[in-house]
């Protein structure tokens, strides 16, 4: 390897170790740390995400980035470096966010840190009285400084709105526009289809809520996740709140879960939910490690990965029927001899409700349409912050069909807000859009696929996956890695066209197609 | 607090951070990293260490130190400030130590931890196959890079030999001619204090090998160190191969065990030990924390902590009564109705044998002093590595009356030296000595010291300690501190006298006093 450009990937290499230790210091104050740790972890992950910060936008990696690209262009030829190799793609992706990042000053950061960290502790103690008033000077606070950071960006980018440069940092490259297209069609889908849903006969969900022991459940997710690619050597499973799953660095891939014996599902499903983020994290290319091309930054492209194993996997009616005899002999009780099809029905049974975690497959694009809505009016300054409970609620009936009566049901239920993650929501319902497409186009190729699936046979869908997407890491934008891989951009019809598929046959209607 | 100190204090701060960083990483890969995580962790731990010595070393810590200083020396008027202020304290101990790293060039410094990490892996296979010869490049490597560091350092500091810079990384501030004169009247006591107990009627141990399954093991071992302070808040105890005690932060601190289940001694006192380390580090002054003096760094007064904890209360004839019962009713079979007198004098049998850490009390300081004499000769060029083992079994056999018929039991025994920690070894042996020194002044001090052990009261010992050692930190070197606290100066007679009484008591022979 050339001189400028291993000079270039040393220090890259340093900043991914200081982003490792913070994973890991994270990782443990979320399961190991004994509780008294918690103010000294917190000045730990701030000197961590400090040193990172500061040797990631200092002007020594600008001037490495530069004499690497130099060396890269001139080493080549006429015709140029190939615009796709691992090199060319790592100057163009750690040069965008090199310049990103320096256009907002310490000052701002230190304040949107502290402004998110006390916004979430104003926010927990508001949910729990149900209480928006109090909440909202810190909403309000958070709104400021987000418009800052905003300023900060416009006119760079190509960026064309306020909320352009805030979704940017989740799901780079994507524009409004473009999500509010996609978004436009998926609504225009979901409510007749979610209205037709509510005239037909309630599926019986009552199994969901059954009696399952605690130590049978962690059988079986570990049965699951093992079947999907889990495995001792690389990955650990841990409990933990809020499940979520990290990757410390090569070879070290951890997920978390949590236990609920009056609703089993919540664990399964949760278990393969995070095991399908691990998976992407440890299928990145070996040559892409300690890069920034070796983190993969789409929220959007990772959801698509938890979606895909834990909806179009793990509530397919072929792995339903590996799963029903499985959840019968570990759970006894009333699930013993659970049905394959009675699960299926029940797992996927659609219900508006106030709740976006609760939500099933079809209510969920609408709880994100209507976030991704509010945020605009917020960040464009039509909708005063005193005003956003009303304005909730509203959209809520419009889009539900149902009444919020407590705002800790409503417009107080997510915690990203008060932590300053403004431009968050929409990735998820991305997710499940690029799931959708993902999906399709895994079962045109390969055969007997959901054979494999009722045969607990996943290393084939693992590794179709880890061959489009996984390898790739943080190497292309979403569009033009789907482009690539996925036979076109974000497309909304083979999303639709999946749950109307699977939807029809749950409630035995014609949903059409 | 002023400016300059509190600038000071910032970066110190941001340095003790990266230790803990570091330190959670090597927990974490002690307890519970997946297997495949191992290369990238020595990477992060490399990443962690350089820049930590980085921050440390550079000119503006040393301007910041001097910067302080001034400040500190013109506050406080004629008298000059507190020569034993914390501040003051704090600029003393960063100053040395800032200027003891700085002689080291950063070529060295990567030369020896490449040649202590490729030591330690020769060692491994040459002890497996207890062939020293395969060993010896490697040794006689680390032993040429030793004598460089040496010389950064000898005319600095009042060095007056090589060995004095080895000791002072490990117990700062005390000197080879000191030590030697200590160990010379230690083994003066000991060889006939040995030598008279091989006389005497052997004590039978059989006890210590009888079967008690790992739960009832985890259950003593827990219910004990929560006599001595571990709480659930504060704490953590995980499985490991090599226990170890660590502090992550303030309110944090883990230990870690082993159990065997034919040798249930090992998880007990193991637990108490690293219990004794961990209380050390939890008792440092909450206004130390984060500065280099409040990261104890004697390695001697840590010692102390572990052993008076394990063995003048663990093996102690108070805490036997305490014990026996729990044992036997926790381990059941062989071991029930344990005998409080009869485990007294099985965990207190005396035994020449070949393993340093399977020593006793009585023969372990010879264990030592061969090493002490070994590592010297061999750090002033009077032994070839070639030598090396002839001369350790002449010196066992002078010193045991016992024959070394195998490296692996002989010179290949401890993993020291092949990782470049020359100078460690008589920390151990300084432990055993300050221990008996502060354990006979709290005996003196504390009234119904023994009927609180045997009621398993353990506050009071617990809070005197932190009040006459933990909370000082690293603020005074050894000998100050225990002049200051401990009575005077290392000294040999309390410990030969807690020995021979204890002794006598076990074999019912007068050993005098």
């Amino acid at each position: 390897m050339s001189s400028q450009m291993q000079a270039l990937k040393t220090r890259l290499g340093t900043i991914s170790d200081l982003a490792g230790a913070s994973e890991l210091a994270a990782w443990d104050q979320q399961t190991k740390m004994p509780p008294n740790g918690g103010k000294a972890r917190a000045e730990m992950l701030g000197t961590l995400a400090s040193l990172r910060h500061g040797a990631f936008t200092d002007d020594e990696t600008g001037r490495l980035l530069e004499a690497a690209a130099a060396e890269l262009d001139g080493a080549d030829g006429r015709g140029g470096p190939d615009p796709d190799s691992d090199d060319v793609r790592l100057i163009e992706v750690t040069r965008r966010r090199w310049e990103k990042s320096r256009r907002v000053p310490t000052e701002l950061e230190g304040e949107l840190a502290r402004a998110s960290s006390e916004g979430q502790e104003a926010w927990v103690a508001a949910r729990a009285a149900s209480d928006f008033k109090s909440f909202a000077p810190y909403l309000e606070r958070i709104l400021k400084l987000t418009r800052r950071y905003v300023d900060c960006h416009l006119g760079h980018d190509g960026f064309q709105c306020a909320y352009d440069v805030l979704i940017d940092d989740y799901e780079p490259g994507i524009r409004t526009a473009r999500v509010a297209e996609l978004f436009s069609e998926l609504k225009g889908e979901l409510v007749p289809m979610i209205a037709r849903l509510g005239q037909a006969t309630p599926v019986d969900d009552t199994l969901l809520s059954a009696h399952f022991a605690t130590e049978g459940q962690r059988t079986l997710a570990r049965e699951t996740v093992t079947l999907m690619g889990f495995d001792e050597q690389g990955w650990r499973m841990d409990d933990t709140v809020h499940p979520f799953a990290i990757r410390i660095a090569a070879g070290d891939v951890r997920i978390t879960n949590r236990w609920d014996e009056s609703y089993w599902p919540m664990s399964l499903y949760g278990a393969m939910h995070e095991c399908g983020h691990g998976l992407y994290e440890a299928g990145v290319a070996p040559e892409l490690r300690r890069l920034p091309t070796g983190s993969p930054e789409s929220l959007g492209m990772h959801e698509s990965q938890s979606r895909l194993w834990e909806n179009m996997v793990g509530r397919g009616r072929a792995f339903c029927t590996l799963l029903a005899p499985r959840v019968g002999e570990l759970a006894g009780g009333d699930l013993a001899g659970l049905d394959a099809d009675q699960l299926y029905r029940a797992i996927n049974r659609v219900k508006p409700t106030f709740i976006r975690v609760e939500a099933d497959e079809a209510t969920y694009g609408l709880h994100i349409i209507l976030r991704f809505e509010l945020e605009q009016e917020m960040v464009e300054g039509r909708l005063a912050i005193a005003d956003l409970p009303e304005a909730w609620n509203a959209k809520f009936k419009d889009s539900f069909g149902i009444e919020v009566t407590d705002d800790a049901d409503g417009v107080l239920q997510d915690v990203h807000w008060s932590g300053g993650m403004m431009g968050y929501f929409p990735t998820y319902a991305l997710g499940n859009l690029i799931a959708g497409q993902l999906w399709e186009r895994a079962q045109a190729e390969i055969s007997g696929l959901d054979d494999q699936l009722a045969a607990g046979e996943l290393v084939e869908l693992r590794e179709w996956l880890r061959r489009r997407v996984h390898r790739h890491g943080a190497k292309f934008e979403t569009e033009e890695l789907l482009e690539r891989e996925g036979g076109g951009p974000i497309s909304v019809a083979p999303f639709v066209r999946y749950l109307k598929a699977k939807l029809s046959d749950v409630y035995g209607v014609d949903l059409g197609d």
